[in-house]
């Protein structure tokens, strides 16, 4: 399977994901969500993968949303507006937009454990995708920002998971000011979670995330990661309930019994060989 | 137009408010609040004042509630009580509390950006004031503080903007010992955004925050923060349709051509000139 | 009254409770659950002790789980496998689970103000406990992590209370690494309030906290942290009215008038005595 705008190699138990548009620092297009959108329907029913490595090709994350769709959507919303049937739905900034914000929110629900390597260009819609990551590993000379309201438009699919990534103070701050900022920054921010100085430092991070990623049960950690998105929305004690169900599930399965095993065996269990 | 307890004076984009009751470190008073009250009742309409800076008179940002106030209360509340048809909330400590708690609300949905500049005594009504604000501006001197539950009542109206602003973990401390810190302390809880050591410093952050603002469109920067407050109340698939749907029409608007316009012009569009 | 599992002491106005099973660093077995959810109860309804400390003997504060109530539900569930009258919510790891999460929700919402000391083994079910407390002071050397995805099972009692404490953003990375981190590390990310370097400094910073708990009003206390409590889950508008409503009793209550008087007189409030 190949991609247009994408790498896409598998390493053990991890999939590599490269945006790969190098001419525009990795500007997400449609064809580029698509593409992702595709990659992540099949992941989520694979057991095999445990973790999703995302990164840009030569040197930056993704410059935020491509010029060259926004035109186009110009286009079709012109030919749209002289036909009477329009429905409000269908307007095709309406669309691209909403594309891009479905495959957010596909991202941040994967049952794999999600890890951004970002530097460059970490803008708009590359800020969103860093902020639905489980880990993010971010270089000191990374640019985040939000340059949308600078340019007369609005962070839409990006600001409400900004605001969930790290509170509404300095969400308003951030979207507001239009402010750009590094990635000791984000690291101080909350956004990112490892500060490197350069690419053998990210790489050597990564590495070390990665061995983590492989110590933990692949399928306690799909049910953990589901559980813990369900904080805030469902009601506390039936969570808990629900939790406590899920545990019992958990010890009784062959999971369960490996580990206790290999615990007591003062070995390291199947699933991290 | 002129206040008993502000000054209040327009300046390119920005109006700036002070809080003027210098005799008693600024204390919120009733009038105080309904004057605010009515300032931001006008904002809420006015598309040209794009950002509203909120600052005390005399190094001091606002020390609290006005005792005399709480003493008129205390008045009218034994009147009440002698009287047979009294309702529970035409109780003048309601009142006076509820009045102070719905100006604090209005101030955190101003369309404008709202900038706190804090100097002083940052307590009690005042510590709420700034958990309200877009951008934070603290001086390192400045003592902020819940003194409330050390005089026997409750940070009724402030507590809970206080765990919105930066959490239950360290609001339940705060609040539970009666905490007192400095700017410096504010700013690594994160209810302040930027640390200025003298009031020099405060003047240069406030211009460069107000220049921020200025580049940023203002029709943009309302909608965007509408969007930002929505997150956590409002069911986010429904919230993300909604921006695209806002996102369209920011595109499409005069504001969305200007920016598009300008930036291929490679020219600073025409709301920041 | 004495205890299999703890040691509990009264100092003025705070309960001393020492989880007290050195030889497994203070693991939490289902006996240890039953005594602390029973000191609790009898907690919720005393207005005499404002704070409770919780801390753990020997050098650690709580190593998680204990295994032998684990294998012990492990036999009862091999029983119940055989027998066809099972309904799922009996299960006795579902039960076992279960029980510590309604102690941990118990723990977070006692009426006193609770004051967690962290060090050695914060662990699994002992990171849940601190997650909890109103004030967590922690030895920088003390280790907080969660065990279970590596272990083959989830962090199902926990999970929710981390992300309740500090936010999804670390709660994702830290539960899907099994992550390990010292207490310096726990202060940084906004688990513990304050940071010692050893026993002497636990002792004198604990003193520090019960001092200023002591100038707090104990029913204003009381009503602040169940107001705190409901921000996020309540209306907004509706809380703030029903606090207006708290705060009007509690100004107009003997604490009240106390407090008032005691500013006035500039001297120390009765309760503070």
């Amino acid at each position: 399977m190949t991609y247009q705008t994408l790498l896409v190699e598998q390493h053990d138990i991890a999939l590599y994901v490269t945006l790969n548009r190098p001419h525009c620092r990795n500007a997400m297009s449609l064809t580029m969500v698509e593409e992702l959108a595709q990659i992540f329907h099949e992941l989520e029913h694979n057991q095999n993968i445990r973790a999703l490595v995302l990164k840009g090709s030569e040197g930056h994350f993704c410059a935020g949303g491509d010029i060259k769709d926004m035109a186009n959507a110009r286009g079709r919303a012109l030919q749209t507006q002289s036909s009477p049937e329009q429905e409000e739905n269908t307007n095709p900034f309406f669309e691209l937009n909403r594309a891009f914000g479905r495959m957010i929110t596909q991202t941040d629900h994967l049952p794999q454990v999600v890890v951004t390597v970002l530097e460059g260009a970490v803008l708009g819609g590359g800020f969103g995708l860093a902020c639905v990551s489980d880990v993010a590993i971010a270089c000191a000379s990374a640019q985040f920002g939000l340059p949308e309201t600078g340019l007369g438009v609005i962070p839409a699919q990006i600001a409400p998971f900004v605001v969930k990534r790290i509170g509404l103070t300095q969400a308003r701050r951030i979207a507001l000011l239009g402010e750009r900022f590094d990635g000791t920054e984000a690291v101080k921010l909350g956004i990112a979670h490892y500060l490197c100085n350069n690419t053998q430092q990210l790489d050597e991070q990564l590495t070390r995330v990665l061995s983590k990623i492989k110590r933990c049960a692949p399928g306690a950690n799909r049910v953990t990661k589901s559980l813990l998105h369900q904080v805030g929305s469902a009601e506390m004690e039936a969570l808990l309930d629900q939790a406590a169900q899920q545990f019992a599930e958990a010890v009784q399965s062959s999971e369960g019994s490996e580990g206790t095993m290999a615990f007591v065996q003062k070995r390291v269990p199947e699933w991290a060989q």
